[in-house]
């Protein structure tokens, strides 16, 4: 039993580790402005310059690259990838929203925090019980002083016991980890263009048939249960997004 | 040297050791169409049953975890996460559309297969030298016979020598692939919403001003060199996309 905890104990250090070590790499890139196709110090002068293990450095690495920050090519070395395009949001890091802004200014305007019983679309993305309640919220999400989405959300009070307007006009993702400790694991993303509605348009300060990106979300915890349900509409002229994929 | 080459070959083997185990359990889950949050064997389950090392049997669960196919909860098992929904398309696997379809059957109209000039814009996506040509593609991609979305496309003729209305109609990444011998290593997707144009309305059926989501792709090798600039906008109504993420 000790032997297991404390395996646990090294397993969490050292993931902390090649994490700030990776962090620290990008720090580097973005602090010095590297191009794109820079060259890193090879793993010998990684491990050097952070005095760290290989293995840390190699996770660290291979972190960096599925994150889309460096591209490693074998007997040639460690390069930049294309540094994040100006205006262009992460939409796979868009945990919650507050993430996905970078250093970019974001606000919200909230206009009801209520505690409802769900419909059925909700209740089964959740995976309600009959009679749970839901606490649902609609916002409008600034970034830099420009409209740039409509919210509605859905969080499970079972698990998201209390939530209130001041709450929600800050990081609700940032509380539900801080304060109800629920440990985020994984989304389920889905999404498509539409033809706005009219409730939507006036909310967004565009015309009813003005196209709009529509993405669905499902939270859910480590354990794998749901957690929150959210629906986002953008506002076509003000929102871009960029995804960097890689084929390993 | 000699060694330099050996321990490459050995990682090249370890390497499909892993995923071809993970494509085996992905198989099983897809096969035996197992339910979200149903639970997998234990590791040493795993083990006992593909034959492999402990080392290659936690890659595996990695990369299916990072594919969205299992969750790990610590202490508690390996779990199925939400199969592909119907009709959605995987968006961070839409290599040049053919891996992208699963099982759906898909098809081609090829507009034309030509060798021009790129303009300046195709030119700095693509990082061309002053003087060099390009293929140009235009094509209206098709799932089950439905108009799915309208692709221009831009292939660097340094590097892909040689294209024909054929191969467009079928898999040109193949081809590139298995012909041109291109080892595809990463992408960079930009996309957005916007109002659909005369010329391109009128190719996916629909009217000018209607939604759609318009996603450029730049694709890079291996050793990070770009060759191949494609834009692709998508029926609104048609085309629907899902991403699943994860934290780790």
């Amino acid at each position: 039993m000790t032997k297991g905890i404390n395996l646990k104990r090294i397993k969490e250090v050292q993931m902390l580790k090649y994490q700030d070590v990776a962090e620290k790499i990008k720090q580097m890139i973005y602090l010095q402005e590297m191009a794109k196709d820079t060259q890193l110090p090879n793993i010998e002068g990684l491990i050097n310059q952070y005095q760290v293990s290989r293995t840390t450095i190699i996770k660290a690495l291979n972190q960096l690259e599925r994150h889309g920050v460096i591209y490693q090519v074998q007997g040639s070395g460690i390069f930049v990838r294309q540094p994040k395009k100006k205006g262009y949001l992460n939409f796979l890091e868009s945990h919650g929203f507050s993430v996905d802004l970078g250093d970019l200014p974001g606000s919200s305007q909230v206009f009801n925090v209520d505690v409802i019983q769900p419909n059925s679309k909700i209740k089964d993305h959740l995976r309600c019980e009959d009679d749970e309640q839901v606490y649902y919220i609609k916002r409008l999400r600034y970034v830099e002083g420009e409209v740039y989405g409509f919210e509605q959300s859905y969080y499970r009070k079972k698990l998201v016991s209390y939530l209130n307007k001041e709450i929600a006009e800050n990081s609700i993702f940032s509380y539900v980890q801080d304060v109800c400790k629920i440990s985020i694991g994984f989304s389920d993303k889905y999404f498509k263009a539409i033809k706005l509605d009219a409730e939507t348009a006036s909310y967004l300060g565009l015309q009813i048939g003005d196209p709009a990106l529509c993405v669905e979300e499902i939270f859910y915890t480590t354990a794998g249960e749901p957690f929150d349900f959210s629906q986002i509409i953008y506002h076509y002229d003000n929102a871009k997004f960029y995804v960097q994929s890689h084929s390993k």
